[in-house]
Formats: C-alpha cells, sequence, structure tokens
C-alpha cells in the first residue's frame, strides 16, 4: 500500500491545474454572527462537475502513462465520483467505464453518458459489483480508479486545503464531510505538512456513523447500508483512509438528518449557492457544537452541488 | 428632475464600498457552449440583502446630511427594495419605515423587521399607498428614497456596470432586467459614458412588457397589475427611468414565463447558485435569441437571490 505524500499532492496540482477550477472562497456574515467563528467555505459545489471529485479523478486519468492511459478507466460509483471520472476521461479523450447498480437512477447514468463515460450495469450488491468490475478490467486492462482508497485519488483531493490555505492563509481547523474518506485523508495529508497547527475535523452522518464508530474504536468498522439524506457519505473506511483518518484526523462530529437538511437549506438561503446534503453536514456539526468553533478561523470544505432539483429534502417533509 | 451623471456614479462607488460587496463575475462553460457567446455574470445574487437594490438604498442613506438622517428615511415596496434600504438605514444607525399593502407576505414584513425596518400596512392599491407614504413622509420629515425613480438609487446602481467593466474588461453588451427600470438606468449611465459602445439591453417578461411598449411607442405605457413569476418586475417605468430608457438603451428582448422558470432552473442546476425568477430574464432572452449574442462578450446582471425555497416554480408545474 503506497501512502501519498504531500509532494503527490503538489504534483497533482500542477497536474490538474489546466483541467479544474481554483475555486473561490466564500464568506457569510450571518454565519459567522450566528457562530462566532471565522468561517471560511471553499467552493467545491462550482468544481467541474459540480464536486471536489474532478480533482482526485483529473489527477488519476492524467498521471496515466499514454500505454495505460489507452486502455481506458474504470470505476464503481453511483455518484459524484463516476461523473467526475468520466468528464476527466474525456478531458484527456479515453475511455470511461461505471459499473452502477441496475437499480441506479437513469438521471445519474444519464449525466455519466453525458459526460461520455459508458456505463455497465450489475445487480445492486457489492459482490456483484466487484465481480462486474474485475471482469471489465480483466478483459479490457483498463485502469481502475477507485473513489477513495486510491493514493492517486488522495493526492488530487489533498490540492482543496493547498488552495484554501494559500489563499487564506492560517486556519485553526478545517471540517470537511467524511464517507469513504478520501476528501478527510488529502484534507490530512496537506494540512499535516504545511499546517500542522490546523485541526482537521470530519463530520459524518449520525445515520451512517461508521467512521465515527471505527475511529472510537480503533480499527475500521463497516457500515451495513445506512440510511441518510447525505447520500454521498454513505461508504465505508478503507485501508489508505483509515491510515489518514487514525493518525492525522483531530475528531469526528455527528449531525442527524434534520440538522443537515436544515444548514443545507440554510446555505442556499443565505448565501444563495446549492450544495447537496452531504455537503452540508460540516456546517450542521459546526451549528451543533458553538463552543469548538467560537472565535476561531475554520475552512469548511463545500464538497458538491449536485442536487435533484425536483427532490428537495425540505420539500419532502411538508 | 435632476439627471444623475457619472460623476454621481463614482461618487456612490466611494460612498457605498465599505458597506456593500464587490460581487464576483462568474462564468459558465456549458451556457458558453450552450449560446456560442462569451457570458460573464456579475452576481448581484450575493449583494448584501440579497440583490443589487443594496448599492442604491446604501447610495441614498448615506448621501443624507446628518439632519436629514436623523429624520430617518421611507420608502413603499414589497420587495428587496425594502430589505435592501432597511439594511442600509441599519448601517448608518437611523430609522427606516416601509408602506406595505396588508396583502403582502408575512415572510417580507418579517424580513423587513429583521433588518430593523419598521412595517406600515396600507390597503392594496396605488392610491392608498401614496397617500400612507405622504402622510407619513410630512409626519415625521422622513426622506423618501423610491425604488427606482430617484437619482441617488439610479446612480448607485450604475456601479455594478463600473465594477463588471473594470474587471473583465470590453464588453459587446450588457443585458439586465427592466421593470421599474433603476438597474437598466444606472447600467445606461454608465456604459454611455466609460464603454460608449456596449450596447445596453433590457429584458422583460413578455407578462409584463409595458417597458417594451413604451419603448416602441416612444412614451411611458404603464401597465395595469401584470401577472408573471418574475415579480420584482411588474412595475412601470417614470420619467428619471424613461429618460435613461429612451435614450440609451439599444433594445429590449422579451421572454415568455416558461422560458424564465427553464432559465431559472438551469442556472440554480449548471452554475449552482440561486437566483430569484426576476434575475432570470436576461438569459432566458439570451437563450431565445442565439443569433443576437452569438461570437460576443456578454455581460448579464444577475440581479437577485431572495427566493421562497419552499414555492419554486418548476414544482407548482408538476
Amino acid at each position: 500500500m503506497y501512502i501519498p505524500t504531500f509532494d503527490d499532492v503538489r504534483t497533482a496540482h500542477e497536474r490538474i491545474k489546466p483541467w479544474v477550477h481554483r475555486t473561490p472562497v466564500f464568506t457569510s456574515t450571518t454565519f459567522n454572527n450566528w457562530t462566532g467563528a471565522d468561517l471560511f467555505f471553499k467552493c467545491e459545489n462550482f468544481q467541474k462537475a459540480g464536486a471536489f471529485k474532478s480533482r482526485g479523478a483529473t489527477n488519476a486519468v492524467f498521471g496515466l502513462s499514454e500505454d495505460e492511459a489507452a486502455r481506458g478507466v474504470a470505476t464503481h460509483s453511483s455518484g459524484n465520483h463516476a461523473l467526475c471520472l468520466s468528464r476527466a476521461a474525456g478531458c484527456r479523450g479515453i475511455k470511461c467505464t461505471v459499473i452502477m447498480p441496475e437499480t441506479a437512477p437513469k438521471a445519474k447514468m444519464d449525466a455519466v453518458r453525458g459526460y461520455g463515460g459508458e456505463v455497465i450495469t450489475c445487480k445492486p450488491s457489492t459482490k456483484a459489483r466487484e465481480e462486474a468490475l474485475n471482469a471489465f478490467v480483466e478483459k479490457t486492462g483498463a485502469n481502475f480508479v477507485h473513489p477513495y482508497n486510491d493514493h492517486r485519488v488522495i493526492a488530487g483531493q489533498g490540492t482543496c486545503s493547498l488552495e484554501m490555505l494559500e489563499d487564506i492563509g492560517e486556519l485553526d481547523m478545517v471540517v470537511a464531510p467524511i464517507g469513504g474518506g478520501g476528501m478527510i485523508s488529502g484534507t490530512a495529508l496537506t494540512c499535516s505538512t504545511i499546517a500542522p497547527n490546523t485541526k482537521v475535523i470530519a463530520a459524518e452522518p449520525k445515520n451512517a456513523d461508521d467512521a465515527y464508530r471505527s475511529f472510537k474504536a480503533g480499527h475500521i468498522i463497516e457500515d451495513d447500508a445506512p440510511n441518510t439524506i447525505a447520500d454521498g457519505l454513505k461508504v465505508s473506511l478503507r485501508p489508505l483512509t483509515w491510515h489518514f483518518v487514525s493518525n492525522y484526523v483531530h475528531d469526528i462530529l455527528l449531525a442527524e438528518e434534520d440538522e443537515i437538511v436544515s444548514a443545507m437549506r440554510l446555505t442556499w438561503e443565505r448565501m444563495k449557492i446549492v450544495i447537496e446534503a452531504s455537503c452540508a453536514v460540516p456546517l450542521a456539526t459546526i451549528f451543533k457544537n458553538p463552543d469548538i468553533f467560537r472565535g476561531k478561523r475554520v475552512g469548511v470544505i463545500l464538497t458538491g452541488g449536485n442536487v435533484d432539483l425536483d427532490k428537495l429534502p425540505w420539500m419532502a417533509k411538508q
């Protein structure tokens, strides 16, 4: 298992620069007043394909040799990684194949195809997904880009906090959501190297608290099909992300479903930006734990903005 | 009738700088690809109180003498001007009173009060509103800040295109919505002075096309209670805004209701920003008239982002 270093983050940053946005950092007087903290929101919802995952996916795709690239890339994902890998492959002009459960929303499949990716469906189980992926990789020699347990992906995600620290200077803490742990691992890698006094805090839905329980237990605990509105955060830690979480993450904070929906809605209402539910978990934990954040300079990674505008969570509640 | 000059815009810009945002200019690769134009979106949805009207209102409030300020400001509005004037008055620490029809949504009244403004309700007619306002002004000596037919307000709105031209250089055209004409007048004032080759184009809902008809007829035609989703654009031109519209506006383009809703939704979906329906009218007219905009550098003023998230127009259609 190769553990990426901060040199890999620097290399990734140069490599992906022509293909992804250097996203802006927003502030909100209202949220600062409410929390007593100085909050800095890194707007990866404005990132290409609508999510930070363009960073890691683009780093993986553009790091391939010509020979590797000629055989294309493949992954399993029904979320933002699938979109972002398809887009990155399209930028390089190579093939991308995504294994998706046949139960995945048609809109997600169409979105992957819209970026030029190919979709192969499988039965909706982990076993079926892995078998389908392995069979495809064996047949075609495609390069498998895991959504998070991949050193190229983690190095790519680490460019996000690198930009934030460059743009706004020292921070007392950075808060990012945790699902499989790709973003938090990249954040931990960058902060532990160039900002060792910046605490890295992960935010997780209470309903999918496997990372929290792993963190407390000292070993990976996998969750079985958690149910949360933050659908990007349902997956579990893997060895590479566990390395960073167990060694460099300061704490994991939890938020309830209604707190997540409320933070999401308030962000739309006050900051006038569209963020997805997974992306609202950090702010929900900040509202919930004012004592931790008051008086601090806090970086908040807004991870993505891909939302089904026909199905907004506060609508469902009426 | 005092016609504001570009010097007034410069003065306004210095005056309001400490109190309003210099908003960012966004671009969208997707929209550029669709239209063949280079579109530059000036994001006044991120402006203080969520709308460009903070510019004009702040200019009026901070331009008052101490004596005038001591008597407070007043206006009639049930829209963004009411919010923005209340906020500006709060920044200076003076009183703001807003005359609103008793039928106005409670949320709007609460929002004005939230910024420290006072609400006086009246019967829902133009006559009742004017009588209530005049009576209040006579009694208190408050300074009346009209939502748009006011040289201080127009000079303030003119700072928006000033910033855009400073930040992104020459433009072939600028498109802004037209209701009462405050923003388009400020835009025309600025462009005609410092960018005389930049065409100023107004965008109006077909369902509230009184400015369009006035423009074609050569005199002000008032509309009687038009019905449009773009509720910020229902009001009619007045002498001061007519001066700018009739002399400096290149053309007025119209959009249907469904085209406005579609442009609004696409902006949320693709640009990940929250804009209100009135704000989507320029983009709707650009999509509708590709031949006018193809190959051009086009500034688009995104006027505001104050939306009731419980009542989204595409939801109503289901």
